[in-house]
């Protein structure tokens, strides 16, 4: 098969109706499958389990500086997490805040403080000022945007390039409007495209004249040590270049270990200047007396240190590596010649990002569901629900089993072949 | 020795000068003791190690709805914590929500969603309106106060009486002030006075008729169980009390397991009605993916039910109620007699609150740190770190070693004892 856009209305017809029957196929075969999340399969959970393998020595339970981690206290973490992940953030101890299991929560958290009490001594809360506003690059996470729209934040969709998002538009935007207070970025490995943003992409977040004085970078390095290949990605250390370029607390970097050892009990950070970090420890004290630093020490001696991490990392990606290279293989030999999809190739992360023609991602999507596979609602990668071109679809493959993917992307390829030619009969 | 207050100045100067003496020598002891914060102490803790006892086996680790508590979601917490704790706070399943390991945060989110969303649907954010205030039974726990006090919430005194707050007063400034949107309330063993609320506070709490609509009871129930005697207080249960009087949605409560297992590692809850428990969920939905749920599966393993929480308890007052006791003790031999301070006897709880004679409360403390010892701020239990009499102390008795806190208790009561003499010779 070649070119679905230069062929005749019956030929469309006839391929459509041969694919109408693959669909058939699948709908009688009661299908009930989750793509929709990017959740780590259990084989990846089974790694770390020597995490809980604990002596239950009382004597155990020290940090190096001696304090007991079952009691009270040590608001920002442990020495030895500050340590070790200020290593894999690539900043100093002092730059760092560890906090329990939800990074989402620390960024939840740090919003909601810029609302009620601004961004730094002085500064004017963001929910006294007239009007705040976020850029978004898109595709991006929903969970951000839910974020920034629950608290009223008006979000302005930027489109993602090749090596990060559009920044000519991103610095107009902050020179001309002081609402524009701050930018969701997930730089490595983003979700959903798999991008990794260029060091001169870096270098101009960190340099452009904002209009607001109170700006900030909302750095989600989610995926800092998830890499899929041996020559990872590098990323430009947004806090270095901000340094450099004179503006140091413009940047909020956010990580956490969910996808290193559990989702549901991992440890999350935060890092920035001294200057922001010692402003979020002020409040942070007021708000609890410390994290679950027990589940810290846990971390702590299960990853070592660097090279622990990376080697543990490397587990990860011999499983997820197939899978990844399954849902591409596929993609490629349904869909590789007939012009009517692009989707990315990332190194890392947990997602590769689907581009079907205009208007066809919805009902592709749709079509998958009603034969019971579920992928992340089409929209659901752009601000408010709503992808303007309707046409990007998030592919989640690292929680099904081989054989479920399999099926699920077949018949993904088969739907949105389907939605398309529909869309070409009607031109 | 006799009371203080009938004798003549040259019998006072007597005392006094050996009461220096007495002083002069815990100086030259060079102490160096803690009693400020209320911290289980390390045979406390040790109770608890079976909990880290893990058989890392894969299966072990689902919810008994088959969920993998490993993996993302849940953002209420496990079925199984969710029966265990509701029974615990005599709730059903519905009305809790179980979070990571610190109720101040719960408590601080649930006032900073109160200020930037309103207590309900429909309502109005509490930064919206001109004026927030909030009734603090006094003396009280410091950190409530700081979270109010960082809010911008004018902080109202009312005295602490035998039964509880003094309803008298809480009703009049309820019913005349639509500003006054909540009360900070420790119903059981309070901190620092060690009081239960009588069934007939609890039922005035409950059926009081507020001016605002959007008036909110916040009901940390922190000793739940912390029972010192074989004869534990009872304590009404506030959210049937309020559903009785119609008032459903009044009373927002909270507890932890800090001091059933570990402070650094529990898990804590907030309970309340099915509309504010729905509430909360739908914007923690937003914040988080889910708490700790293996911390969760943990405890439950552990803890088991009621019977083995009670059980668990019985150890920790055996190891608690010998320190009551040698403070209580102390303080009958030195100041028994004396009529200068008092203090309550309480049946659970974590505190001993110390009464001086008005205006020797600052000077005792410092007196007591000057000599190496520290307690709890003078003016700490009080909004804006000021005890209007400046009178009382907190004495926390659990972290320190017995011996540690004999000679804290006998330095804070010669202090006490010189402080007020000075204080009668001035008369």
């Amino acid at each position: 098969m070649a070119d679905l856009t230069k062929l005749n209305k019956s030929e469309l017809q006839e391929i459509l109706s041969s694919l109408n029957k693959k669909y058939e196929d699948f709908v009688s075969r009661n299908l009930k499958l989750d793509m929709s999340r990017g959740k780590p399969c259990s084989e990846q959970l089974d790694l770390s389990m020597d995490m809980l393998e604990y002596r239950a020595e009382p004597g155990e339970f020290k940090t190096k500086s001696g304090m007991d981690v079952r009691n009270y206290g040590l608001v920002d973490g442990i020495p030895e997490a500050k340590e070790l992940f200020a290593q894999m953030l690539e900043v100093s101890p002092e730059q760092i805040i560890i906090g329990n299991n939800s990074s989402l929560s620390m960024m939840f958290d740090t919003i909601s403080r810029a609302m009620n009490f601004g961004v730094g001594e002085g500064s004017v809360p963001w929910c006294k000022q007239p009007k705040v506003k976020f850029i978004c690059p898109s595709p991006g996470y929903d969970r951000h945007f839910a974020i920034t729209q629950l608290f009223n934040v008006e979000m302005i969709v930027v489109d993602m390039k090749a090596d990060g998002p559009d920044m000519d538009a991103v610095e107009r935007l902050v020179s001309e409007d002081e609402a524009v207070k701050g930018i969701w970025c997930i730089p490595k490995y983003s979700n959903p495209d798999g991008i990794t943003y260029s060091d001169e992409v870096v270098d101009r977040l960190a340099g452009m004249k904002t209009a607001a004085i109170d700006f900030r970078i909302f750095w989600d390095n989610a995926y800092v040590v998830h890499h899929l290949t041996d020559c990872p990605d590098r990323l430009k250390n947004i806090i270095e270049a901000c340094n450099t370029a004179g503006n140091e607390d413009r940047a909020y970097v956010f990580a956490s270990t969910s996808k290193i050892t559990f989702p549901g009990a991992g440890i999350a950070m935060m890092a920035s200047s001294e200057n922001n970090i010692s402003m979020a420890k002020k409040y942070l004290s007021i708000k609890t007396i410390g994290p679950d630093k027990l589940n810290e020490l846990r971390h702590v001696r299960f990853l070592k240190d660097m090279a622990g991490i990376t080697a543990h990392m490397k587990k990860h990606a011999a499983i997820l590596k197939p899978k990844f290279d399954l849902v591409l293989d596929l993609m490629e030999s349904e869909l590789g010649d007939k012009n009517i999809a692009s989707w990315n190739k990332p190194n890392g992360g947990y997602f590769i990002s689907f581009n079907a023609m205009p208007g066809c991602a919805a009902a592709t999507v749709k079509m998958a569901a009603d034969a019971g596979v579920v992928f992340t609602p089409a929209g659901a990668t752009f601000p408010y629900g709503k992808d303007p071109k309707d046409r990007n679809i998030r592919i989640a493959p690292t929680l099904p089993p081989m054989n479920e993917l399999k099926t699920a992307m077949e018949l993904l390829c088969t739907c949105v072949q389907i939605v398309t030619i529909k869309k070409l009969l009607e031109l």
